[in-house]
């Protein structure tokens, strides 16, 4: 199906590829002409204004914003004349989900439909494809099911089916859900991130006692505000974080994708 | 090769069964007979005390000891009279490392070797394999290396190799890792639990919050004591914790083998 | 002066008496007739109506509300026809400062003063006085000083001036602070009460700790979940915390008011 | 009574000053002959090395370490062949208590009592006093009250009773305390340490929030990284710490002594 995407930063650029890529029409804006030429040579459909971005795009017309939060709602006052009732704003940065909610608010006034997508994936997602939070009505998100299954992993073979999940159903299994109403899926996305900053605060705290396990070799002046290390004796190891990392992506409980990346930034 | 193995618990059992399917040569014991005779069907050799186990064994001896850190000292202490120079002791459970310092230096008087193996896997090791973190000799270790590799998941297909790890070489590919000298195996057992706490703290404080996502829809009763919730507009949300989890598990950078058992148990 | 008290809690009823001694003209008004009678037998002008309150009080009036966070934009409603411009409203509860702000907007719009006040000193300040955060504008609060002033503790003799603070002036040293404009009150007091959990949050930890002081003499059962207690020689002592609590009242560094509290719940 | 102390720091200097005053003969060391020379003035016994030192002290000797805890072990070894039995030796300082419990049981082999005390007060217990938390024998803790007493800030009359706390007794109201056996004094002054930077933390991070209360004020670029400040509207206050830190330390709930220093540092 066809799809407007604006942004076309990290994020932006290589979904509009991977969307591409499945075979679907791809009209492309962002506030540097280089970025839309770049993929206009990957058969995206350039525009050189928002105006011509509308333009291009089929009744009812289904834009993908891919921008900083803080810019979200400065690009929507922009876009909101150009619109027309039945046309499709999704938002698939990470807006604040209260935000998600006067906006919607705000556009179906109009008519105007939209839809909360926390995307996660980063630069990888191009490859391994980008998992989704979505929050908006059903219809609308069942209307756009394309556009989420292509950017989406799908089930794939790489991750191991969930025991009992085959008589569940859904698309969760897919790598995309719509959670619920408007904000849900910005709101599932923030939680996701303070997951994500609590998994790597984990793996530093750890990772840190490691590179410090030989500290019983080095000397300590002595004076009256510091505690002597009792028993240096116990902190003799020389150990490889690279290797250590590697290991743990083998068989251990906490093996991940975080680790992964630890582990491949540690070669 | 030929092993002997006290201790055939969840953990034990189960290793003795991916070494036997290997092809090694299991000589086991445990204090409950019925253990052992379970073990002996599948090709293990059983034996009924300490004096018939190590008698089974050919010098010099490898014995794998799979039991609670609280009475490893003691069994050590049994087992020292039936031991001769040349025998290796290993020690595959949860000791805490500075143990393994003072019994490695205790057993050395007596010529004979001393493993902490820090050993990840739970009862999933069995199909999966175990990751392991090894303390002690370099040449002791190297001689038990058939042992460890059997244990280990291997490079296997299901992990995806990192990026310019096949210029590196050694055995942390393969699942296991000598770390260091004695305690070395334990120490990074160690703080591998630590970071695996922080990573189920992390998961679990993001579920409650998703899972309290519709207070809004509660009522409350007004005190002085209470801070009345505010906008209970913005927590309307009923969210399905186990589609979440699932959806997380494809393309999201907090998919981890962690939320796979946390989808799995949500089913 | 005069001022008009709704609400006669534990804060509110002692607020008046206080005020009362202090020889100021108390008008009051609560929803339990009770806790009116009770009080106006302490001399305070009682009211049997939010119309009877406002009516006994003189132009320009001054309304201290002491209620639950949760009732004030009820009562502020309530409240709302029975005023005139230039009256003054005193919220002394724990309102968020957000509210303050929209409630200063919206009453100024009728020339009608708002004044947040964060006020601590739980049910002991009927004798030690009341230390208050105060937000809004100048002149109001120049005009409502003698109230604060009789509220607060003063200068007194039993807390040691700051050295080098005669030099500075101002209230703070009589325990009363104008911080800014409206919210300023509020938002200094809520990061009072962060504060203060945090000081709980450390006494208990400590207090808990030297409660368990003497673990080492229990017994505990071995198994493989639970790491057996290292070193139960080190936690023999059965401590005294009635008689620790009070020696830390003299002369420690962290001698304070909670701990003050927490020594006399102690004996 | 007489004392021996050994090291004039910070705290043993103003200690041995606070003991002259309350009329004990101080005998005193320190590395530094400079140190030693000042309080010779003011009617302390100066000595000039460690032998010097303990022939001046009467028997049984009573002899006082205030020196850092990695010091300890190295003068216990230099002072024992100068010491008797029935002598009696104290570390004033922050000794871990496991080494307290090693060091009472080695000394008393050579029956020499060793007592442990916690000493809270630093620089200003001169004026204030020093609460002190003692462990070790009955019979040596009583022998040495006066000692304890004097350098105690005794129940004085800036701190007021605990309510109950006349019918009790103890020492606890003079600001010293006998803990428990050996250890039993440095244990709980562990715990008083982790308290006290418990206390510190929760006055720092209020701090840091009131100091950014004006953050609204202030621009920031817009980019994909930095989520933008929501409602800068509602941090535009310029908060004075001084005189909020001061306003606190009159009637309010988290008055302390560590907010008496903190108010001070800020005038």
């Amino acid at each position: 199906m066809q799809i407007g995407m604006i942004g076309l930063g990290r994020m932006g650029a290589n979904m509009t590829r991977r969307l591409l890529r499945a075979g679907h029409e791809c009209v492309i804006f962002d506030m540097f002409p280089k970025a839309v030429m770049e993929l206009t040579r990957e058969k995206a459909i350039g525009s050189s204004s928002l105006e011509d971005f509308v333009k291009k795009l089929t009744k009812p017309r289904a834009v993908w914003l891919m921008i900083p939060a803080a810019v979200v709602d400065k690009t929507i006052t922009d876009l909101l004349p150009l619109l027309e009732r039945d046309d499709i704003l999704i938002d698939g940065g990470n807006s604040y989900y209260v935000d998600d909610l006067r906006r919607a608010r705000e556009l179906a006034l109009k008519g105007i439909h939209y839809v909360d997508v926390g995307t996660s994936g980063g630069i990888w997602g191009l490859e391994r494809g980008y998992c989704m939070m979505i929050g908006g009505e059903d219809a609308v998100i069942e209307h756009l099911d394309p556009i989420f299954a292509s950017l989406a992993p799908g089930i794939g073979k790489d991750i191991p089916r969930t025991p009992g999940r085959e008589k569940i159903g859904g698309t969760a299994e897919q790598g995309y859900l719509h959670c619920g109403p408007n904000g849900a899926g910005h709101f599932v996305k923030m939680v996701h991130n303070g997951i994500e900053y609590g998994l790597m605060a984990a793996y530093a705290e750890g990772l840190g006692v490691l590179r410090s396990a030989g500290v019983g070799k080095r000397k300590h002046d002595v004076d009256a505000e510091t505690t002597p290390l009792r028993d240096p004796e116990y902190y003799q190891y020389d150990l490889n974080l690279r290797d250590i990392t590697e290991v743990w992506r083998r068989g251990s409980v906490i093996a991940s994708w975080l680790l992964d990346l630890t582990a491949s930034a540690l070669v």
